[in-house]
């Protein structure tokens, strides 16, 4: 694949590690979002995260963007990721600052680097085969040329994700013999569509789910921002100075400009706009887990498709998802009868039901309770 | 109403106490059933029956029937009520072997005594005006010729429920100017009837719900018994001639003979049998609470129907019962997105959520637990 190890840019990856998950109340909060939690198996999204990319990017090269309030539990899910390595978001301001962020450490590391973008928060089950992507994702980035994104081949008319349409297939480049990976041209990228696109979507074919993973060379990015982004070019030539001087100096600037920065995600900023574009046909199972019932895809269910973490006895219950999340001195057991497609969650300081169908609102029951002085310490 | 205070006989109730409610588990257990639970304020269901008649019956009349398991709790419940007027079954053999135990000790006690047969776990909001029509069925029993039984004017077309047809008013009983409540001949008895039924007795005005209030002298009972449960009526002599021995010598012979006894319901046993019942149609709003959502019919609700026992925040939740009885420190907020007629009920040990419309099918769950040593704990 490639010609000679040597000529090889160095791989960075910026795992994207802010978001706040408020959908996956009552389990997560402010401070110990949906990233942080482990939802499936002992490791949390973010811990699986750095699992999954960790065989081709070594943890020196591994930064981790997010804010002051998870910074301690982030710390204390990686032990070993380097102090310098863990990015503090002064305010949230969407992912292109935070993308501009992350690029500006690693051109100050290694100019000619090439990086990946990689939201904290997905699941991806096969973990090879995402590799397997990627390193061939790394490559074609490495060479300079083009923006790499991941596009996921959809299995449903799903209206909560961004879709990009796919152009013509491209030949590998110069010195490439082939890719396992099919890339095409980027030929348009669509916000999240109504049930009937996103049915068409599906039957033609020649869209894929944008996975919010992205690959660049430090130059190629820096080129897309100067071109569509001057405000956020400037802003990454000065933390690439800070940075260039070390953490402090970086804190120092990051807490004045930070909050200055518009709030505008990357794909607006960047992706949308630029002709260099290039998708990856990634052929591997991906969820954003966008809220509770994603999660029950990922539990085993009994016969009738309950999804239960937790001590569950029932009659006659189907579809739901049970989910106790109390201490163990706490826990009880679960009882249903004739329940249908709900969402049950047990805290220890709260409990949640839901509407299966109506899980996407948990977020503003959060809203809700945000209003409260009385219901403040559950956020 | 009575010609002279001195002729009246002494009035008794006889509560029975023994029921097992397993329909509102969790908060209902073997040793503490639905009428020791206090599920509208702060009296319990039992207390708020003694309340209800202790105006009509002095407490040294009142006599409780329940299970050795329960009478702890009933102790407590009844500080004031006399030792020897709590009568415990051995074993739970339905309702005519537990009114044939009352009627022995309330004849032993006063030959010549009417007696009303009262359920420990219904639910009377208008105190006063059941007051009323007890007062003239007493009267009415007390003059010795017939079996008295209360008929609730049905309200929906339930199902759940036995049903007295009405035959003609009768005549106020010779020195009797006119009782404010009508007394019917009770022409028939019916079992629970299917729906298309139960529509056709709401809409004939006819029909009467069978709520298990009866009264009766003690002379009356027993020459019931003797025409058509003599092995019944041989029993009540032989706890009669105990009863007259003192609580020990009742409680030696309860304890070889109840066990014996066949379980079968004093409406089986002997109402539906006799021919001398009448009906008192009884005006006041009743509800035997069947289970759960029986409950929610007596608690304030929302604006969108919901009856909230407990600390409920919710995004567009409508008609549902959340009733949270966890001890204080482990009570926590509940919060419900889109949920719509479900029961949720919360206790220290377990949880409940349930479709409202299946509430019946927690008896079902409480079975099933029963069969798992590792759910006994939960009885």
């Amino acid at each position: 694949m490639k010609k000679t190890a040597a000529r090889s840019p160095d791989r960075f990856a910026v795992i994207l590690a802010g978001g706040r998950g408020e959908r996956f109340w009552p389990l997560s909060r402010e401070h110990r979002p949906k990233q942080l939690l482990k939802l499936l198996g002992p490791r949390s999204l973010l811990q699986q995260t750095v699992d999954r990319v960790r065989p081709l990017v070594p943890l020196k090269n591994l930064l981790v963007i997010t804010t002051a309030a998870q910074a301690p539990a982030v710390r204390r899910q990686l032990p070993g990721l380097p102090r310098e390595n863990l990015l503090l978001e002064p305010v949230g301001r969407d992912t292109a600052p935070a993308v501009t962020l992350g690029a500006a450490v690693v051109g100050a590391r290694s100019p000619t680097a090439v990086m990946a973008v990689l939201p904290a928060d997905h699941v991806i089950p096969d973990e090879k085969k995402f590799r397997q992507v990627l390193a061939e994702a790394f490559d074609l980035a490495g060479r300079g040329q083009v923006i790499v994104t991941l596009g996921i081949p959809p299995t449903e008319p799903a209206t909560g994700y961004g879709y990009i349409e796919l152009g013509p297939r491209l030949p590998p480049p110069h010195g490439v013999k082939a890719y396992r990976t099919p890339f095409h041209r980027a030929l348009r990228f669509k916000e999240k569509p109504d049930l009937d696109t996103a049915r068409e979507y599906l039957a033609s074919g020649r869209y894929r789910w944008n996975a919010g993973m992205f690959l660049w060379s430090f130059v190629t990015l820096t080129h897309g921002l100067e071109t569509h982004q001057p405000e956020l070019h400037a802003a990454c030539r000065r933390w690439f100075a800070a940075a260039t001087q070390g953490p402090a100096a970086l804190t120092r600037v990051l807490t004045r400009e930070y909050p200055e920065i518009n709030r505008i995600s990357i794909d607006y900023a960047l992706l949308e706009k630029a002709h260099n574009v290039v998708c990856a046909d990634a052929d591997f199972a991906w969820d954003d887990l966008g809220a509770w019932p994603a999660l029950a895809r990922h539990l085993k269910t009994d016969a009738d498709g309950n999804a239960v973490v937790a001590d569950c006895v029932s009659v006659d219950a189907a579809r739901n998802l049970i989910y106790d999340a109390r201490s163990k001195s706490r826990r009880t057991p679960v009882a249903l009868v004739g329940l249908r497609e709900a969402v049950v969650v047990l805290t220890d300081d709260a409990v949640l039901v839901a509407d299966l169908h109506r899980a996407q609102e948990v977020r503003d029951l959060v809203r809700r309770l945000a209003r409260s002085d009385r219901y403040r310490k559950l956020l």
